[in-house]
C-alpha cells in the first residue's frame, strides 16, 4: 500500500504515471507510433496494461509526457491524455539513478514540429500542508500572458490553448509547488486533443 | 480557482469527475449508448467536451459511474474510466439538492446483465489529515475476500476483478473515509477494460 506511507523518502525524485487514450480503432500504433519518435533514455520508464510510469528529473518528465501525447495527437484522432504527476511521499526510490541526468531536454525539436490546440484541466494536491494560493495565481497569470484560457469548472481548473504551452503551464505550477518545500506534491491532469463536441465556453 | 479554496462548504454532496475512453472509431455511439440505458435522474450532471461531472449523495454517484463505464465495456471494446470522486471541499453548492435522494439505487438491474474483468488503480488522498491506514487495510482484506487481486504500485493500488466489485470496493474506502470524518477526500480511479495486452500480474 504507497497510500499513506509511514516514512518519506528524501528523494525528490518525481514521476508520472498517465495513459494516452486515442479514440480509434488504430490506438495500438498511435501509441506504438509515439514511443518510437520519442526519446525517453532520460526518464525511468515502465509500462504495464494500465498505465505507464516515467520517473526523473521534473523538467524530463514533463518532456517526455509533453513529447508522447502531442506526437499522438498530430495523429488528427481524438487523444486524450490522463495523467499523475508526483513528487514526495511515498519514498520508493525506482529510477533515483536518473536524478543525475543534465537538464538538456531531448524532445524540443519533434515538439517544434507540432502545433496542436488542446483542452485540459488540472488538481493540485499540496499533501505536505502549506499555502499555496499565491504561487498559483501568478502562474495563472503567468499562463494567461501567453494565450491560454484559464477557467474554473468543478474540482478543477480548466485550460485552454496551444498544448506545448499548457504542459509548460502545468510544470511551472508543479515546479514552484516544489520549490516552495512541500513534502509531497500531487498533481492530477487530463488532456484533449481533436474533440469532436463543440467546445463549451466556460466561466463560471 | 477550486484548488485551495479559503472555506470549506459543509455540504457532504460528493462528486466525480471522470471521462469513458473507448478506443475505437465508434467512440461517439459507445457514450451515447451508454448514457441512454443508465438512468442517472438521481445525481445532478454535467458534460463538456474534457469531461462528465456527477454530483449527489455517494451511493448514486457510484451507482452512475460503474453502470456508464460497464456498460460501455460491455461493447467488448477496449474501454478506460479515468475519474476523481471527491468530498467536502471546495464548497460549491450545484446539485445539492440530489442530496435528498433516497437510498434506492436505479441501476442494480443493469448491472446484473453484465459480467466484466476489469484492471484498475486507485490513489486515496484524505486531504484533511488523519491517518486511515488500518481502514484502507482492512477494506483490502475485504476486497481480497470478494476475489479482487490487490497489489502495491507506483503512487497508487492495483486492482484486478470482477468490475462490479472493484467498483464497490472503491465505494467502501470512500465511504468509510468519509465516515472517518476526513474533511477533505479526493479518490483518484482508472479503471481499463478488454485491454489487448497481456495483463501483467505485479506483486512487488
Ligand atoms: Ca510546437
Amino acid at each position: 500500500m504507497n497510500n499513506q506511507p509511514i516514512t518519506c523518502s528524501t528523494s525528490r525524485i518525481a514521476g508520472c504515471t498517465f495513459a494516452i487514450y486515442p479514440m480509434t480503432d488504430q490506438f495500438v500504433d498511435v501509441i506504438t507510433a509515439s514511443l518510437k519518435e520519442v526519446d525517453t533514455s532520460k526518464v525511468w520508464m515502465k509500462t504495464t496494461d494500465v498505465e505507464t510510469c516515467v520517473r526523473g528529473r521534473i523538467s524530463h518528465v514533463f518532456d517526455v509526457t509533453k513529447a508522447l501525447f502531442l506526437h499522438a495527437a498530430n495523429t488528427g484522432h481524438h487523444v486524450v491524455f490522463s495523467g499523475t504527476y508526483s513528487i514526495g511521499c511515498p519514498g520508493d526510490s525506482d529510477g533515483d539513478v536518473y536524478l543525475s541526468e543534465d537538464d538538456e531536454r531531448l524532445n524540443t525539436k519533434l515538439l517544434k514540429r507540432m502545433s496542436q490546440e488542446v483542452a485540459g484541466k488540472f488538481s493540485l494536491y499540496p499533501l505536505g500542508g502549506g499555502n499555496y494560493m499565491n504561487m498559483i495565481y501568478n502562474q495563472i497569470e503567468e499562463m494567461k500572458l501567453h494565450g491560454i484560457d484559464v477557467s474554473s469548472i468543478h474540482y478543477a481548473t480548466r485550460l485552454d490553448g496551444d498544448g506545448e504551452k499548457v504542459f509548460d503551464g502545468l510544470e511551472r505550477v508543479f515546479t514552484n509547488t516544489e520549490n516552495l518545500k512541500s513534502s509531497h506534491t500531487v498533481m492530477t491532469t487530463t488532456i484533449s486533443a481533436n474533440s469532436p463536441s463543440k467546445k463549451e465556453k466556460i466561466n463560471e
